[in-house]
Parts: C-alpha cells; structure tokens; sequence
C-alpha cells in the first residue's frame, strides 16, 4: 500500500546543508501543532522545545555539537527537551518522583512530538536532522537555554529547505528488526552478514571508492569513541534512575 | 499549510477499541519500513519489533498491562524495545557501556520508529494506542518474551480497525511548549489556567456530566499513584545510568 504519508517516510533523508530561505512562523506554528497531537503518556504533555533564533546562541551550540556548521545555519534550530518542570508547577500537592520511569516518560514524550514535528516539516517540503551532539556538554547547554530544574535537552533538530539531495541510507532488513512471540537470534548471522555487505556498497559509492567500511566496522569505531556520561548532570537537574 | 500528512497527524486519537478485521501480513510489513526509515542516532537502529501474535501470550499481556481487554483483543499487537544486544553481536572487539546516554539511544530509536509506524498505520486507515502499562511489571513482561541482555520493552502498540470514535483530546496552546532562545515560564499561570478550563469542559462533553476534571487535578491524581520502578530490572538487563 502506498499514499502520501507513507511515501514521504520511505523518501526520508537527513538532510545537512540548508538554503537560507526563512520557515514563515505560520508553518513553525503547524510543525508544532502536529508535534502536539503525537500520543503523550497520560496526556502529561512532558516536553518543551526551545527555538533558537539568536544568532550568538546558535553559534555557541553549533561549537558545543562538536563544531556542527549546520546547527548554527540552518533556518530553524529547535531544542527537543524532556520536561516536567510544567507538570511540577501545575500541581499543588504531589511531587515528580526521580524515577527511571519518569525520566523515560518525558524523554519519549519529547521523541514522539519531534518525529512527527519532522514529518510535517518534511511534508512541506523542509529537510531535517537531529541534532544528538547537543549533549556533548549536556552541563553547558543546560546554562545557556536556562533551562530549570526537571527539564534537559534530549535532542537538537535542523529544520530548512534542503540545498542537497544526499542518496537514501539503507536500513537493515525488516526481519531483522522485527520478531513474532519471542526475541529471536536465530538468522542474525546471515542478517548481518548481507547488511554488512550493502552497506559497504553504499559508502563505496556515497565515498566514490574513498571508504568501504560496513555496519560492524562502523558501530565498532563509534563504539571505541568515549560515550557521552550523562548521569551526574541529569541527576543534578532533579531527574533520577530508581 | 494543510495537506494530507499533516491533516492526518491533527486527526489522531488514540484507539481503543477495534474491529476484528485482521491487517494483513503485508501492511505490516510497509508500517514497519516507515517505521526504519525514521532517524536513528547514527545509523545504530538500537530497537527491535515483538509482534505477539499467540493468543495465550497477549491475554497474559493484557493482565500484566493492568487488564486492558484491547491489548488481549487488537487484530495487531506490538512491542517497542530498546535493543542494544544486536550491536552487542555485531561487532568484536567492544562493548556497549551501561550509560545513561547508551540506554536513551536506544529508548529513543525505538520511539521515533514507533511514532513513524503509528502514522502509516494510521494513514492506512487504522488506529493504534501505545500502551505504556507494559511497563507495570516490567520483569515478568521481559520473562514472557524471552528478550535478552540488554533488550527492554519501551512500551506497546495495539493497531487495527477503529470501532469508535472518540472525540479529539485538546492539548495545551502551542506557547506552553514552545519557547525562544531561553525556558520561559512568564505566562504560564494563565496559560495553565486557560488549559485547565479547555480540559474541564472536554470531560463535561465527553462524560455527560459525570466528570469535570481539569488537567492539574487529572495530573495531582496521576502523580498520586506509585510510580513504576524500572531502575533494578533495567539494571539486570545490562543497562546502566551513568
């Protein structure tokens, strides 16, 4: 089955380099209006999204991303937070627990609005990328948007028209992914092994024979790369892991 | 700017009941290519996809969610996981560290690809609910489906033919989520104010009468209850906070 919505997904691409036509704030407006609609737990509504117009602000993120140019050109930069600051301030009698589950709760709150921020934005006709470099230096962003207590970015998002037109990534195939009653391994080998296989071809390709390297080659160089720790300041902002 | 994505994503509501039609097998299979095609933090597609289709399971998983017949009863019945553990086996020479970033990842990966399958299904004409209950017991729910080291259920997905029609759940105005440059919570009491009469007069509507509760009073009641604790099992599975 194929329709609009549906063949929008399947084109999607992330999208790096911007035209600098501006987002008219009537269609930022509609982007967050769709945003909106994406299913909440219990209606909690647990995220904000700062947009960051200032150029001065752009530019220091942009640094703080790990010195991505984009971040600081694109037309729109939007800030993807978890929040329950709102929730604690819109109740007199009961407090946010700092538990693994609320912490979830607010951040998953915040991924589902953006996807379908993007999609929207996508249906316009806009490019997007998110932005995880944001928490690099979780600390320091937190500084800079004066973000409160119980609320921390989770992700930065690009939004503009695209001034690129880069070649569809390929995903692994649906059977890897996807499992009936009981998580299976039992093709994983054989799996790996073809995804392995196309996406050498696809950075062959996208490189013109400059890198050949496949997905476990890949994930392995980003997996010896120091993880961002995120822990300390989380907790320091209120959130916990009980 | 109006057209049929975006006409799709202001008119969703979560369905709770459904039509006993059954989706078919290949329907499935493009909701979960969209579901692929959504962002993932680089390229690692950290989730996997349980479709519970043995009856015996999704009635034990209707109880375990807090006895939500739909779950039981949906012609299609998903669960969301976070799955670290296919990186795990890809690769040789690394390991994926028990971090408060490395358990968001995947949390979030799985999320976006949930909201992008949640649209195509949607835009097949179908209706789905997330359900977060299958976090109650998180435990039992990981025994059931045998997930692995570092695999967590997220959160559920019934999909399936609407056989109701519920009226649209309001959700706050746009400038309660949205801010510029810094978190601002200058109009926030009125914004909350104006809010919690919208919500008021929707359960009037929507219960005849029976139930006028804002949305601070729904929130003080939520919030209430115990929350989940996640913490302890997450850690069993191999994932940390860090």
């Amino acid at each position: 089955m194929k329709n609009e919505t549906i063949s929008l997904m399947l084109q999607h691409q992330s999208i790096r380099k911007f035209k600098s036509d501006p987002v008219p704030p009537e269609h930022l407006h509609t982007i967050m209006e769709c945003a909106q609609k994406a299913s909440t737990s219990s209606n909690m509504q647990a995220y904000s999204v700062i947009n960051v117009t200032d150029p001065e602000l752009r530019s220091q993120l942009a640094i703080l991303a790990g010195n991505q140019i984009y971040v600081e050109q694109a037309p729109v930069f939007l800030v993807w937070c978890a929040d329950l600051h709102r929730l604690q301030g819109s109740v007199s009698d009961q407090t946010v627990k700092p538990t693994a589950e609320n912490f979830l709760v607010s951040s998953v709150d915040a991924a589902l609005a953006s996807q379908n921020a993007a999609l929207a934005a996508e249906s316009m006709g806009l490019g997007i990328v998110y932005i995880g470099g944001i928490r690099n230096q979780l600390e320091e962003v937190i500084q800079l948007l004066q973000l409160p207590e119980l609320v921390y970015p989770v992700f930065g998002m690009c939004i503009g028209k695209p001034d690129q037109e880069p070649s569809p990534h390929p995903r692994m195939p649906v059977e890897s992914i996807l499992h009936e009653n009981k998580y299976s391994t039992v093709h994983n080998e054989e799996l790996l092994r073809q995804y392995n296989e196309t996406i050498s071809n696809y950075m062959d390709q996208r490189t013109q024979g400059q890198r050949k390297a496949n997905w476990s080659q890949m994930m392995e160089s980003k997996l010896s790369q120091p993880d961002r720790i995120l822990g300390e300041t989380l907790q320091k902002q209120g959130f916990g892991f009980r």
